[in-house]
């Protein structure tokens, strides 16, 4: 009798299962990192006085000392743990580190999911931690701080909220469809059109209604709820996603490009629907535009 | 010495504090209502499939035997303890009853504030109470069922969520704003190119963003919260808006019409803001329009 035959197929497998265990202990590293971010945001509005908040691409497009100081707890925290990791981080990126994705493990973390709404304390930011390896998200943590839901998933292992399983909906008639989507922060006319211009279509498809936390993972994470039926934005980045998009798929979701085909987390562009048939019908009515990739190093002319 | 000299001038104010004593048992009535209220909702959605689901004026303008329920309990249990009081309640108006706000003591009623949501199980309902003598609202209860927060208001005595005081924030630049509004249930193509394009002008002034809870009481509580600054809509009724009208004024704001005129609550256009600094500044991006008045029992073609 073979002690180590463990009927997954010897040495590879059982390496394969180690790694497998290696990268559960980072999920629950996230896990307790996440909810100690959120402390530290709770922590900081019960004395924030909307000091520290900075501009980025533009006047709306906005930045706290909050979010820097989540970042580096993060990044610091993984680093003693797992030395060999890499990150993509918003503020790291903003920073000018690079924003690629290799086939290391990595981490892409967004500190503040909705620093607009940190900044005026509409409770609804999320701390975003997802976690790729061979560029793909093999789990994704969300913390929405002030509601106090912790949402996680790992690839293969289901989709959870506070440790309750979450499913999609199960609408297929888009008529009866709730949308999720934002405005984001671009104010360029030409983006403004058609971010109005596919807003205007969907809502008179007719569908139920449009609705928007301000969260880009927050309204990932409520397709996954089935609260909402269908997300989509163009403008978002990988680190505002990439967590939530393992939460959407182990619910039961889809994740599609604007453009209808697969989605790519660093192109800026995503549909995260409960099924195919909703997704479909949605993206018929949008607006398809491509704002600079995350990986594009070049400057942005308009940023 | 008169031990009836309380100081408030003799036998008139003193018929005024009883009936203020009465406004006050309403009141914690109209509180306790609310809360039986919010179990019922909380309970259905346990068990509710969307079943019971019908329209009003349109394929998105949605009523649930949940809203009809409600909105019965509230009415029989006030009419049981106040015989000789008036109603205005959402479901009733939809059966046929008038919508009058005579002088007499009358309890303005929204079952379900957020019908769209419910249905959806998106986690923002507002049970609305508000009660209103001589054609003015004395106080308001809004219970935001899901989330659990009993937002309560009295003329000249403050504004409260679970008892904590609410304060509207003090922003008054703009471009620093967050602005809450809806798309509303009405999808006829002239009306949506008014909602739009008021939406755009806020949108570019530039603002912060675009928040909407999908319930006017729920976005009017934000204001007098402080988490967005200014909430504007046309197409909203009287039972929509009529007991958070006094939460925003207790906590600090100022509500006014779409056209910067004073507010009446029967002509279905509101703006609640912290201030009338930024108040102003909004209402000049707004393009205005008029819906058929509540209280105009003509049918109306467009619905």
């Amino acid at each position: 009798m073979d002690l180590n035959n463990d009927g997954t197929g010897g040495l590879g497998a059982r390496a394969m299962a180690a790694s497998h265990d290696l990268w559960q202990d980072a999920m629950d590293h996230a896990v307790a990192v996440a909810r100690e971010s959120g402390k530290v945001i709770q922590d900081s509005l019960q004395d924030q006085a909307q000091t520290g908040v900075q501009t980025k691409s533009s006047s709306v497009d906005l930045v706290t000392e909050t979010d820097q100081r989540v970042e580096q707890l993060i990044i610091q925290s993984v680093k003693s743990k797992f030395p060999t990791h890499r990150f993509i981080g918003e503020e790291s990126v903003a920073g000018g580190d690079a924003c690629v994705l290799t086939s290391d493990p990595t981490w892409i973390i967004d500190p503040i999911d909705g620093t607009t709404n940190y900044v005026h304390r509409f409770p609804f930011v999320g701390v975003c931690i997802g976690f790729a390896v061979n560029k793909q998200v093999e789990w994704g943590v969300v913390y929405s701080a002030i509601e106090d839901k912790m949402y996680t998933a790992r690839k293969g292992q289901g989709a959870f909220c506070n440790g309750r399983p979450l499913q999609v909906s199960a609408q297929t008639d888009v008529h009866k469809a709730l949308v999720a989507t934002e405005f984001g922060s671009n104010r360029d006319p030409q983006v403004v059109d058609k971010i109005f211009s596919s807003l205007r279509k969907v809502l008179t498809l007719p569908v139920h209604g449009i609705r928007g936390f301000g969260s880009a993972a927050l309204n990932m994470c409520s397709v996954a709820s089935s609260a909402v039926d269908l997300y989509f934005e163009t403008g978002i980045h990988i680190w505002d996603v990439a967590a939530a998009s393992v939460i959407v798929t182990e619910a039961g979701g889809v994740l599609l490009d604007t453009g209808g085909g697969a989605v790519d987390l660093m192109s800026r562009r995503i549909v995260a629907a409960n099924n195919k048939t909703i997704a479909t019908k949605i993206i018929n009515e949008l607006d398809v535009f491509s704002p600079k990739r995350d990986d594009d190093p070049t400057p942005d002319p308009a940023e």
